[in-house]
């Protein structure tokens, strides 16, 4: 691990304006943007993937060695990635940082409390809270149903006895309600801070936050609670871009982790921007498979942003095109060329989808030690068969070396691209259109079924105004349809929305289909029982 | 502000062994203990007060200012005081990190987030709780009782809508059981952390925290919930102290801030041990009165870390001798002699009760802008007619200047202390014979009484082998009785024990007397609403 500063110095980053945080991250000053604003954009690349198998495709590891193989052939890159939350660290996930000769540094940090951006989320999250308790139970002068609130509490942890509770029993301990806690990564706030353009940006969006419903039913926001100047305080710091390194010192901004499902799923808009100003390529993922990640990125993100990508890498294994094609997990190594060919499919079907926005997309076959060569020469020939480039990509073993074929076929899409980028809906449409559009366009539907709780809440997103906000869709990973056991590339299926939510501080508007756990829970045996402290660290006398 | 490497240079400390937090803050690594623990220790100065009037004494300003008096008078000293809590900060409080020209610099970033120290706890303290649940609800192997789990939650945050809360509630999401949230300077791990020498003596006392019972009512611990490795992890920075700076440039040692009713409410053992070696004088802090803080600093620091106090300083205020007098809040300016004389006899009492521990006492009376000479004039008059060392201290108008003859008589105390340091009671004494002489000798209450529950865990504690410990005493400020209203120094009364906890892990028992809040609310305009954003930090683009 080279020292912070060297890692900025070779991203063009004065060490003034760096915030150190020991010797291997740094926050960077807001001061860096006005330095930089005026230059051209890099070039963004995104990395998302095909639908998965539960093990995942390795789309971080695949964005960090795409960054570090660009540099191998001589561009300067610099990847932008989403912040590990802490809750599944410790739970079923371990890290999120990359593993192998790809892996973002110093790993055990970053995974656990790194520069305190969640913390920070956490606190401004609670505070609010508390003080909608503290209102209703002071008077109440703004007239709160205690039964209408919807801002709930949040913790960064996974702890589902925390997802339903009753709170303020007993004397004097406010009004007794039922409420829960959410993950910190679900939190609004996490949305909010990752769609921010700047402070003030980041404090009209709290202000905004839809936190219940008066006696009258008309909504009551954060700004009423006279919580949100000490909230942008608690967060003045967790909106400043983390700068980190991978394994081979390529520099990576760290910067913000909202849920995939009923948040966007992409790191922040702010690291994002300031990242473009510093490489000449930018590789950047969005959660889940691209009918979720990358049509979010797209239509949430690039939209708000004002961002334009050049290119999209999606992530594929020989396990998942397997699992795609209905082959239990158990059997998922065996060859089995026949179930390679049908799980295709569903590659073919998101390749199509990312064209459809007018990005030229690169396929990534996230290699595997187990991997046959005859299974692995048969994906790269579909590709071939069907006009689409692609790459072996081998940086788990051999880092940014082994993604330089990736690396070149990426730099050729991306320059090739004549700024084809269009997003799916325009904002005019009507909330139902947007999901209808994005049914039928990316997930290949035929029709969608609202439940009638679904219906009301649409109908009183028109009364208040808020039509023209996106769609953020929260959907099963792993099926193009909203079950997850509906592989490969189904046509001819109903989505059906259970739920909506507003979150009119983030700006767009969640359609939940199915439950959506926003509080994950601890397996059987967590992977907390197995964390150990290094040496170094046990040397503390 | 002087860039903390700078500072850390005035103490003695290698920039090698900061881990920097930003250009103010740094963390001292552990390498540095070992690079300086063959030195002589410096004089070790605790700073406490007469019981204090609602506003409060001025301890902390008092303490900041000594220590840069202390340097003014050329003598090497280093401050060491306990972390702000930000439920507080946010709540009623402000700050917490002295005022005026004796401050702690940056006093917001201290009062905030500052090096992360209480989330790693807060998320510690919530692991062991989710795990916990996560244990119960996979089969209960161990066989806890749900109904006898005395590990609760916790937020750095005043809310008291958690206070009592139903957890577990919908299916799949564990047992329905009552729970509630305390404020993270009540959990027993931040005691822990403060009293804590090194890594291994962390983990062994975290082992030893009782979680709660089983069904053959018997104590389970968190070592036997597997979470005390992943707890160690989430404590590995956190255990290592904080360096900052005064408004004079004096190095200040803030690490760790346990409650000071049931818990310690000592800074940690750890930081005020490096500091005993980089500073000549060490100028630390107990929280509340010398009737708990002193008490508990000799009684359960002192004896626990070895550590032997050459001196006392007793912060006293007109007002709050008035106050002592049964003067009401609004009448506390008018001049009033006679409330002096009668206030004054609190003062006395805690002298006496310093000189009974073997420590010299010198007072000092922190003056306010307001306050009138000819009270000063009497207030100093009534020390001396007593034989009792006393300096006007004006640190918060003057710094360090203005604590020049505290200084001075503070130095000569601790020159002349011959080593006479003794402990109130011995580990062999039953807990009952412990509280009693803390009521009989500190208090001057006639006996005690007993709830039956109280009874009855004592008796678990003999059964358990615990009772070798020292207890915590958990009491009102406000009186050296169990009453808030009873003030100045009233004998003859009861002392009333509701409640006896087991602190297993920090090692002691916890004697409630009356009922102690251990998650306060925020009042109905609070302190949150008033937070603003300097402008250098609005300047984010």
């Amino acid at each position: 691990m080279k020292p912070i500063v060297e890692i900025a110095q070779r991203a063009g980053v004065p060490e003034e304006d760096l915030e150190l945080y020991g010797k291997y991250k740094a926050k960077l000053a807001p001061e860096l943007w006005d330095k930089v604003k005026h230059r051209p954009n890099g070039k963004l690349i995104l990395v998302t993937a095909m639908n998965p198998n539960p093990a995942g495709a390795g789309k971080t590891l695949t964005t960090i060695g795409l960054s570090q193989a660009l540099n191998v052939i001589d561009k300067k890159a610099i990847a932008a990635l989403r912040e590990p939350s802490l809750g599944p660290c410790l739970g079923m996930k371990g890290g999120a940082t990359g593993s192998g000769n790809a892996e973002l540094l110093p790993a055990d940090d970053i995974n656990l409390h790194f520069t305190g951006d969640i913390h920070a989320i956490t606190t401004a999250h609670n505070l609010l809270a508390a003080m909608i308790d503290n209102h209703i139970h002071h008077g109440n002068v703004r007239g709160l149903n205690p039964k209408k609130i919807v801002w709930k509490r949040a913790m960064d942890m996974n702890d589902r006895a925390l997802r339903n509770i009753v709170v303020g029993l007993g004397d004097g301990n406010g009004t007794t309600r039922e409420d829960g806690f959410m993950i910190t990564t679900a939190s609004e706030i996490m949305a909010i801070l990752c769609l921010s353009e700047n402070m003030n940006d980041l404090r009209e969006r709290l202000n905004r936050i839809i936190i219940g419903y008066d006696f009258a039913d008309q909504p009551v926001t954060a700004k009423e609670m006279n919580a949100v100047e000490a909230m942008c305080v608690l967060l003045k710091d967790a909106l400043k871009p983390n700068l980190v390194q991978t394994t081979e010192g390529t520099p990576v901004i760290v910067h913000g982790g909202p849920f995939a499902n009923i948040a966007h799923g992409c790191s922040s808009v702010i690291g994002t921007k300031l990242a473009l100003k510093l490489g000449d390529y930018v590789v950047t993922e969005a959660g889940f498979g691209a009918d979720l990640g990358a049509e979010k990125f797209f239509n949430i993100k690039c939209r708000k942003a004002g961002l334009t990508p050049s290119a999209a890498v999606v992530v594929i294994t020989v396990r998942a095109l397997k699992y795609n094609a209905g082959i239990a997990i158990a059997d998922l190594q065996a060859e089995n060329q026949a179930a390679l060919e049908m799980g295709f499919a569903n590659v073919l079907r998101h390749v199509e989808n990312l064209r459809g926005f007018g990005i030229p997309a690169v396929v990534a076959i996230n290699r595997f030690a187990t991997d046959l060569p005859s299974e692995l020469d048969a994906v790269i020939a579909m590709c071939q068969r069907n006009s689409i480039e692609v790459a072996v990509s081998n940086v788990w073993a051999e880092g940014g070396k082994g993604g330089k074929e990736l690396a070149e076929k990426v730099v050729r899409a991306a320059e090739s691209n004549a700024d084809t980028f269009r997003l799916l809906y325009e904002d005019s449409l009507f909330v139902k259109e947007k999901i209808e559009t994005i049914v039928k366009n990316i997930y290949r539907g035929s029709s969608v079924v609202y439940t009638a709780a679904a219906t009301k809440t649409l109908k009183r997103i028109e009364e208040m105004g808020l039509s023209h906000l996106p769609v953020c869709m929260a959907k099963t990973p792993y099926s193009f349809t909203d079950q997850a056991d509906r592989l490969g590339a189904p046509t001819d299926f109903e989505i059906h929305v259970s739920e909506i939510r507003v979150s009119a501080g983030a700006g767009f508007i969640v359609a939940l289909t199915g439950s959506i756990m926003t509080m994950p829970g601890l397996p059987k045996k967590p992977a907390a029982e197995t964390l150990r402290l290094e040496t170094s660290a046990e040397a503390i006398k």
